[in-house]
């Protein structure tokens, strides 16, 4: 038994695996796998159609926003955002919370203008600024609501006098959000929704139209809205995936109690870091990410023997991003807490043999 | 039993679906799904390797040239490919052979001038425009090896001054190429290769690089090739699947044994609709494709009927495409040549009950 704290492609649920699994020898008993099936049929329509019904369900979106299944991930996105929402001679306004963040406003800077509100790079993104202003002449504001590497995640949303355009990649779907406040939600599957392979976009369709620029089909919000995600051939088994996942989730509560079940988690495991005298966080804990637990061994050379354990008790990818090192134990939804439990019980194993 | 005939996403080889789905459960005994382990995880590169290393030997790519896994479908490319190569006050040479053609320069006019140097629109696209001069000063010239919807095929490639862009999606692996005739070659997996979610992409590398323009990280083949497909998160498994499809065809005697089995189907096939008096062809002999077989009953109240005799017999994906109507069998590298008989036996049967 492997208890997965990757930080992504991350865990998916058992039961989401099983079914998965059938539907590529026979998908729903057609005769047929879901490999091999035209998109265009009415098989793969229905999955379509509840992928995007569950998503509208479980996030809450209102009227006026168009739900998306692209490609490409949330580096894609870096791109199509400024793309289609920036003009020229405008302004975007990006919040640089880490080095996705940083990414994303390096892309921006192809189509237009860019101003930084504020970064926390001097930290290495320890902590997630709050201090600064919203140019009410950007065309939008752009943030990551979970920095995946650091271990940080934003606990409130600012008021924004623009639309706010928000890379949910690692959080989506973790916790309650008012989807009425943001311009555009994106995020990779392959955290909490899905295997790798296909990115969410959660559109206000009224902020589009307005960049003034011809953009190539693939790559414009309006043919893709216009498609149904079906300008051309989708990526059909990480859609499916994805529904299946939704549908778990759905079961399970929706978002309101998984927020529960990593709340539970997140504390459950922060408790431990900071009791235990041998680990300690990285981040301000006010900011502090139920998504992705950073922590650091107090003693360097307790890192590897730290690993070793883990491994031997069936715990994989908590190993720390090279820019952070140390730990990061990632908890997505998927994540039972008995798993949490297990890597408590490593980390006070640990603490007992080396006190 | 399924006969499946579609045209995309099309028929898998039983054994690759088999193993890709015991992969979902359990990647190579590692007690995880491949649908969540990390992308860099030592266990996926190796996947992502042989992927590579399988095009390499089965294309016969010389040095010199790049392979890459990408996202977004051949309607990427269509954009990818003139943001890349054709600078702003440049002009790219495009034969309009089908729909798919006609949406790739219809992109690249985006991006700069676009001379069409043939086109068969006016006849429906029944056949491949030959009598052309491809311009010298062309930055590229991009062609459609095999037009899906048409069931056209290029049976032999131009001779050109300039490199040769071609879009391969409906009949890459199928039969022997050149790959040196090419600057860049690419198709969309969901036809020969695997399944959808991924875009096979082969470019000479010294095509890169001139065309002078900033180009997004995500758009752009240099960082693509520099990230070795990783520059972000790849599709996990539509490479994967594509790779067990890979090695199945290298397991069968490559391109080389696949062409010829190829070849005795579509010859059984054709020699059957030039035989039965109730169907008939609709594209010029000569460049009848050996991937997409289209054709149409003579007399059009036979078309339902022949269609139900289809679903009875458990052949699926027959229907021909809106535009050109009739029937469309496509009979890609994994479709059994025993399928193909059921199809002329479904063809006898009914031309005998209708005698």
């Amino acid at each position: 038994m492997k208890h997965n704290f990757g930080a992504g492609p991350g865990i998916l649920p058992h039961e989401v695996l099983k079914q998965a699994a059938e539907a590529v020898v026979d998908f729903n008993g057609i005769g047929l796998s879901i490999l091999e099936i035209s998109h265009r049929s009415a098989e793969f329509e229905a999955v379509l159609d509840e992928a995007v019904r569950l998503v509208k369900e479980l996030l809450g979106v209102p009227e006026g926003y168009s739900v998306l299944f692209l490609q490409g991930g949330a580096s894609t996105q870096f791109a199509m955002v400024p793309y289609n929402l920036l003009p020229e001679t405008g302004k975007a306004a990006y919040l640089e919370s880490g080095v996705w963040a940083n990414k994303a406003l390096k892309e921006a800077k192809y189509f237009g203008n860019v101003e930084v509100v504020a970064t926390s790079k001097e930290s290495n993104f320890t902590y997630i600024p709050k201090d600064f202003t919203i140019p009410a002449d950007a065309s939008y504001f752009h943030i990551t609501s979970n920095n995946t590497i650091y271990g940080t995640q934003l606990k409130q949303f600012f008021p924004s006098p623009v639309p706010v355009v928000c890379d949910m990649s690692s959080d989506i779907f973790s916790r309650k959000i008012n989807v009425a406040d943001f311009g555009l939600i994106y995020a990779g599957a392959q955290k909490n929704m899905g295997p790798a392979g296909t990115t969410l976009v959660v559109i206000k369709d009224e902020i589009l139209g307005k960049a003034d620029r011809k953009i190539p089909a693939m790559f414009n919000y309006q043919t893709q809205i216009e498609g149904g995600s079906m300008y051309n051939t989708p990526p059909v088994y990480p859609i499916y995936v994805s529904m299946l996942t939704l549908r778990w989730l759905k079961a399970k509560g929706g978002v309101e109690a998984i927020e529960k079940e990593n709340r539970a988690k997140a504390d459950a495991l922060y408790t431990e870091i900071d009791r235990n005298p041998l680990f300690k966080g990285v981040c301000a804990k006010e900011d502090r990410s139920d998504m992705n637990v950073c922590f650091v061994a107090e003693n360097p050379e307790h890192e590897k023997p730290f690993l070793k354990l883990c491994d031997e008790k069936g715990i994989v990818g908590v190993k720390g991003h090279r820019s952070v090192g140390g730990f990061r134990a990632s908890i997505y939804n998927a994540l039972p807490i008995t798993s949490v439990h297990v890597l408590i019980d490593a980390m006070q194993e640990f603490a007992e043999k080396n006190k």
